[in-house]
């Protein structure tokens, strides 16, 4: 069986010398209390927890996935005794506000904690995570009275949340939604339809789950200007937050899907349930984008834990497994054969996830210290600042959200491919990770959809502002560290790569003002060659943090020379697959939309 | 559910159009059997036995899978039956001689037909396909008494066969092979050991099996050297062929699979069986290549049909569901939202499956036709001739096993990927195609053993022969097609791309001269890369073929129109894919090897 093992030194060598986070957390109002003792206490708790009590459930919970029966969902054994553990702890409410009851930690401190639960256990992790989203939603758009109904139980764990948007006809297309809200007497709403793929949308785990959903009001403008956002609990509540009787809102089946069968997915049928409006009438896809911007964010957890974990269990099977001699000469004489690992081929594949889990994960802490200073500007009123972070986040989320989890599925692949034979069978536990992953690049926006969100709105709609102040900050770090002479191969090639992204953007949005089909057809290209590149940012960072412990220490630690070594394998054989792309991405749309839809047949 | 249409039109301009089938059958002995109206009469039955007996079967097959208790294996429900009309047909023999019960029609009509059933139901392929490759084995290296004692049994379907090869400590490295020998004083011998991943070694469609097994006999040499193989039925036969007693071989497990459910996986436990010695002693690694070699193009049509299977799937979605409007306007005014098949990533994703389905169909075409003639050399006695198709088809069968079983994953994806998360659930039946298709490229050698066949032992170990001859025909073709004003455009690219798998194959062979690792590091990208350029060579011959029909019809038919514009979409778009290959296949294997072992870890 696959365990997992938090890769704490790989964090807090981004925590503490690529991205400085204690000098970021006292920049913070109320980061003081993130000193660099409580950071490591945190990790190190939520890492054994996570190792413990996640890990083990993770293969057990694919096997047995949930049982649905009389509109009730019972989640794997053991699930809900460590969802209990995990309330208990008072993880849910880590970085939610003290006054409903959470820890008033930074943002960013919560998804070290969802990195590694994500990891462990995918699909136990859906459960607190949707919960999450559901109370960011209340704490960004709901009344005070919402807030002080709905916060307190769910930060504390007694209640789960979830997010009911996709219907039958429609998914990304949220403009489709026909649920149905109605005005009741007493100001509540009485809501009525059908939502599928809720995930989280019934279980065994809380007393209550509370539902946001997006539903139309009678009269409301078509599309998306005319759907508005409530909050639906499972079971009714008083003013006092005390259980009432069952609302009318139920399970109605739930999915078989390729994996995360931990995960319920739920047909959630609304037969004139009872719920409240959360912010104006007719902006709820506005509210909804907060949620949707996180979920993204969070999303790209999944594809970095892919990685990870598809690693963590491909190494020891390289290690390990005897097969062949070295084209070199032999290696292991004593042994009947040399291990997997003498093999070039296998090794880059396991430097593709090591690359891939790394720098993805440095992609990660990168923008949860932009949420964190949204999140304190927010706080201190400074709109002008929040608005330039929003900028900035709402770029890369985009590419983290589809780039990683892209990565994510490549990793788990390679995780299976390092096993042979082996790795297609179930035991092992490396299948899994490839059909867990691969929802993935499916939901919360597919990858062809955060390439258009990439290419559409933020760089061509936003006329390449935010492009360009990312560009700025990549250039800065060039110049910084041009004159570094172990920094200068990755320097040189960074600064190639950089000009070129630029030249490509500008002709992109040149091409695409002349034929909108440009967006399309150049987006996932765009997007996929956009992120390699980023990466390739974030690799020079860490070599240069990296070379710069060497110096401190006197001496090259095994962690930071492979860190090296990793960044130079990235730049010479990951990094070039920019070439193709930046190739591909730049054709007329011609090749695809010439074909006349019959064309599409060959039978 | 997903209902497999057989591709006859592309089929038979692939027969008629591009290879002239015709014309090469004549030329074969016995060949004239063979007309074009008995070859459109096979491929009409055959297809309306896969679609409407296999194709119906494939998703029940993989929800039941097979079911096993006391050393016995149940197929899922209808797979015997199936089965049972298959071998009334005669279908099994198809390709086998007439002495034996065999229809006695050349090899690649037995591709054809294994064609169709692989796209429609590969894991109940496998039962049938399995017990090809122990046929082919007897009859390339069985003596006389065998032949006559196993051959027509198992041609007529009656009893089937497997190839047992792997065991638990090794696969790709069968010089480990611990199973062992011992000769009976009548001749025959005792076979003990375990052998592991045995796809058909049980089950209840025939009355026998017939397993084909690698052993050692005592005092054998280490190594491939000291390897034999042995015929060991599953019950004995007397003289006359009549069954006698269970022999000692026996189902120990069936193992739990990401996919290819309804076809098992055996655990065989060899417990001194009554096994015959076929050729000669220590050279059953030899005898094994036969079957390996059609094993391998054999799979590579599971890469084919998850390509075929995973468009035929995604086209009417693509067509049906209404998402978003196009960007360059509304194109169904009438309906509430545009179909996907507007959005030119949607048509990425879908002329990506179309050109590899048809691109691979048309090199697995090319491969048989050589096949064939390797065939009939062998009955004709001309050993020249043999061993110069041999090494043509020994070049290309890397190329197709690897490259187009991962066109065959990626294409799988990319049909899920169309549905969104759709995708993701059981019951559209294409996460199904990417978990079946997840197999091929792990056994019958992995993609990264294809690659170090391809690089190391068929290119440079053969001192790029084969390759030169390969790039003379492509040299050729583009020489006598190269002043066709409509060619022009594919000529001018594909000549180029020659030009420079001519100076990569050089540059690595010298690199690999100074350095052994660089075949290894290099393998993998090498390999893919040549398979785009051949596949670029036969969509060249494809869109010529159609453009020559287009003139002599005098109508631009839509079939014609839609191959060449698959084939500008394959230039285009996937083609480039070549330069980021080109790249990182140059690099130096120091950023793989460079990394001590200890490097791999980061927690």
């Amino acid at each position: 069986m696959l365990a997992y093992k938090a890769p704490l030194t790989d964090m807090k060598f981004l925590i503490n010398d690529v991205f400085d986070f204690q000098s970021h957390y006292q920049s913070l109002r109320g980061g003081e209390e993130a000193s660099s003792e409580m950071v490591d206490a945190i990790l190190e708790h939520c890492a054994k927890f996570c190792e413990s009590e996640l890990s083990p459930l993770n293969q057990s919970g694919d096997e047995q996935g949930c049982h649905f029966e009389n509109r009730q969902v019972t989640t794997p054994d053991g699930w809900k005794g460590a969802y209990d553990q995990y309330i208990e702890g008072g993880w849910q409410g880590l970085s939610f506000p003290t006054e409903f009851g959470g820890q008033g930690l930074p943002l960013s401190l919560g998804v070290f904690k969802s990195e590694m639960i994500g990891t462990a256990n995918w699909s136990w992790g859906m459960y607190p995570g949707l919960s999450q989203g559901a109370m960011n939603t209340i704490l960004m758009h709901g009344n005070d009275k919402q807030k002080d109904c709905f916060m307190q139980p769910m930060v504390e764990g007694r209640w789960a949340g979830t997010m009911c948007l996709t219907e039958p006809q429609c998914g990304t297309d949220l403009g489709q939604v026909k649920t149905r809200a109605e005005l009741n007497s007493d100001g509540s709403y009485k809501i009525t339809g059908t939502k599928i793929f809720i995930s989280s949308g019934e279980h065994d785990m809380t007393e209550n789950i509370i539902h946001i959903v997006l539903a139309r009001l009678p009269g409301a403008p078509a599309g998306t200007n005319g759907i508005s956002l409530f909050i639906v609990p499972k079971v009714n509540i008083n003013d006092s937050g005390e259980l009432l009787e069952r609302n009318t809102v139920y399970c109605d089946s739930i999915e078989k899907k390729m994996g995360i069968h931990g995960s319920s997915t739920c047909v959630m049928n609304f037969e004139e349930a009872k719920g409240f409006l959360i912010g104006e009438q007719n902006k709820g896809l506005h509210c909804m984008f907060t949620f949707m911007n996180t979920a993204r964010i969070g999303t790209s957890i999944q594809g970095i834990g892919s990685c990870e974990l598809a690693y963590q269990g491909s190494v020891p099977y390289a290690k390990d497994r005897l097969s062949m001699r070295s084209l070199t000469g032999t290696k292991q004489p004593d042994s009947v054969a040399d291990s997997l690992i003498v093999h070039p081929d296998v090794r880059r594949m396991l430097l593709t996830q090591k690359a891939f889990a790394e720098g993805g994960r440095a992609m990660l802490y990168f923008a949860c210290q932009i949420a964190d200073k949204m999140m304190d500007c927010h706080a201190k009123g400074d709109t002008q600042a929040y608005d330039e972070y929003d900028d900035e986040l709402g770029f890369l989320t985009p590419i983290l959200k589809a780039f990683l989890t892209e990565a994510g599925s490549e990793s788990a692949n390679l995780g299976m491919q390092v096993y042979g034979g082996h790795g297609f069978i179930k035991e092992w536990g490396m299948e899994q990770i490839v059909r867990d992953a691969r929802i993935s690049t499916l939901y919360e926006g597919t990858t062809g959809v955060q390439a258009l969100d990439l290419l559409g709105r933020k760089v061509l709609l936003g006329k390449l502002k935010t492009f360009k102040a990312f560009v700025a900050q990549i250039k800065q770090f060039i110049k910084e560290h041009k004159n570094k002479k172990e920094m200068k191969p990755f320097i040189k090639v960074l600064k190639k790569q950089v000009r070129q992204w630029q030249w490509n953007t500008i002709k992109i949005a040149y091409k695409a003002n002349k034929n909108r089909d440009m967006v399309g057809s150049a987006s996932v290209d765009y997007l996929m060659y956009s992120g390699y590149i980023v990466m390739a940012y974030f690799w020079a960072k860490m070599a240069d943090a990296a070379h710069t412990k060497i110096k401190a220490e006197k001496g090259l630690t095994p962690f930071y020379a492979s860190k090296i070594q990793t960044a130079e394998f990235y730049y010479e054989r990951i990094l070039p697959r920019t070439l193709s792309l930046q190739a591909t991405m730049q054709k007329s749309p011609e090749s695809l939309m010439q074909m006349p839809e019959e064309g599409f047949t060959n039978s």
